[in-house]
């Protein structure tokens, strides 16, 4: 109880969140394939945020924080930095409420985010991820400009806004009358799963929750362990450019911690196949840090036979080269 | 006023699939991207019936037909003839029902489809799309082993149960405060586009309605400004397998000739860009008869500036060669 005293966020936040952001963030679909659960021995539900405005879940937590920071007069103009979906959700969102947007993005994201951010009327500073410090960048440029600073996930607004992706996951599954044994979704600073978790465990009491991460990058699996947060020391290459993260939030890793059951850990050769899976069986194109969920699946981390388990495929902004790699599998 | 009275269906018959299929066909979502709409200077919305159960809009006509059948007491095995998607979603009623499907299917569809229609349960009948009649085997199937034929399009049932797609665009389109200028979407024996065109002009009655056909099989453009139905004499090389069809039907046609105001013609390469926009810009994987009226935009066929323009994505089941060359451009 002295724990939950201390969660910086609560499902009370997520439905007010939901409320603020309605009308403006899409209600993405559940989706499900006969034949894959066929395959699976399970039944599988995606929440498609790959479909969500801008391609990503980003884009709720976002709208989110800047709604409210209008309403308090306080939105002049904001600088965020990100990988790419945080830039497009900020920049989306910046654009929304007519203030300008500057995101500061590493040198070697996807083209298609790079270019998106920048064709939704954002500035992109471009920074190398291996020698500069994308932290020190933006709080320079904050100051500097008047800007506020936009975090991507460590923050109570932007948790309570990705929280409404668990939270809709809740409703749709009560509108099928299906209690959902477990649910996985990827974890890079872990807004998106901790706010989702305080959502489904509210719905949901028996719910097990997972985070999915990619190999090189299975802090928050370490860090649920040991209780306490633990980086990554080094950066493995990784196709999961959306999640490769140095470590979780102070913010989310209490949420995470309390909630998640634990997170699995995936390579790029499971999460390529799990690409092609979203291609072929679900129609859908998941980029590579947005499919963990169902790579886990894949290479049997997660057990779903006879269980109804909810995947979050968390974005779809991938450059064509990544999709033909999936294909040729 | 004498020949609305030959329609073969009206919006009434729609409703009334919609409340037959509730529950069991997907409600797919309407979907737009900021950064497309942008491009084309015009509003731009896609029904993504891509996502449909068995990845068509086919499982809507299919459920409807089926079901009213099981209704009387008449369901106790059927047949049917298809390139591939029809096939899916008769196939899914029918285990839906519990009854066996004979589907009757071209050697040269996509293997996905083949695949898929198989592993529904059903018994699939390949027959060579130039030598054979598939009208004589269904005869033929159906006589010998008492299976109803469910026809692909020319069927009141069928007709109104595609016609639920439209449908949910206009209570869609009204919940966003939409009024569209047009809609455009394929037309392979027209029973989506006939169908869909009732109900969209119902609602909204200004519309003006399109579709879109491959190049060398643009009988329903001719047949629209003859008056009557032409077929397509040759048969050339398109990459639309699912609507490469001979003719319209006679149910059909009547409704086509009377809500739509034309049809566009696209060839190969316009379907291929249209369906990397969809993968690229929407985050879909979309069939190449799927897209062509998107084609349609993307050729400048149909003009979109300063317009609200819904678009129709009728399927998904493509093979990942087909994704590979889309990707290639």
């Amino acid at each position: 109880m002295q724990f939950m005293a201390s969660l910086a966020i609560n499902y009370q936040h997520i439905l007010t969140a939901s409320q603020r952001i309605k009308g403006h963030a899409l209600v993405t679909p559940l989706l499900e394939s006969p034949l894959l659960n066929q395959q699976l021995g399970g039944r599988v539900l995606f929440k498609a945020e790959s479909l969500q405005h801008t391609g990503s879940f980003k884009f709720r937590g976002a709208f989110n924080k800047l709604s409210k920071l209008a309403d308090a007069n306080q939105l002049t103009g904001v600088v965020a930095y990100s990988s790419g979906n945080h830039a497009q959700g900020v920049a989306a969102a910046a654009a929304y409420f007519g203030v300008p947007a500057t995101i500061i993005m590493p040198s070697d994201a996807p083209k298609i985010k790079i270019e998106n951010t920048k064709a939704l009327g954002a500035k992109v500073v471009l920074y190398q991820r291996h020698k500069e410090d994308r932290d020190a960048i933006g709080q320079q440029l904050s100051q500097a400009h008047n800007l506020t600073l936009i975090p991507p996930f460590n923050d109570t607004d932007i948790i309570a806004g990705q929280g409404t992706t668990g939270l809709e996951i809740a409703y749709q599954l009560e509108a099928l009358n299906l209690i959902p044994d477990q649910a996985i979704g990827p974890i890079g600073g872990g807004g998106l799963m901790s706010g989702s978790a305080i959502a489904l465990r509210h719905h949901f009491s028996d719910i097990s929750l997972w985070g999915a991460e990619p190999q090189g990058y299975d802090d928050a699996a370490r860090s649920i362990i040991a209780g306490t947060i633990i980086g990554n020391d080094h950066s493995p290459a990784s196709i999961c450019d959306a999640i490769v993260t140095r470590k979780v939030g102070a913010l989310t890793f209490p949420i995470l911690h309390k909630y998640l059951a634990g997170a699995k850990t995936v390579n790029d050769q499971h999460v390529l196949a799990a690409m092609a899976t979203c291609m072929q069986q679900l129609k859908l194109v998941v980029e590579p840090g947005g499919c963990v969920g169902l790579a886990a699946i894949l290479n049997h981390s997660l057990a779903v036979a006879d269980k109804t388990t909810v995947v979050i495929l968390s974005g779809g902004n991938v450059d064509p080269a990544m999709l033909d790699l999936a294909l040729a599998l």
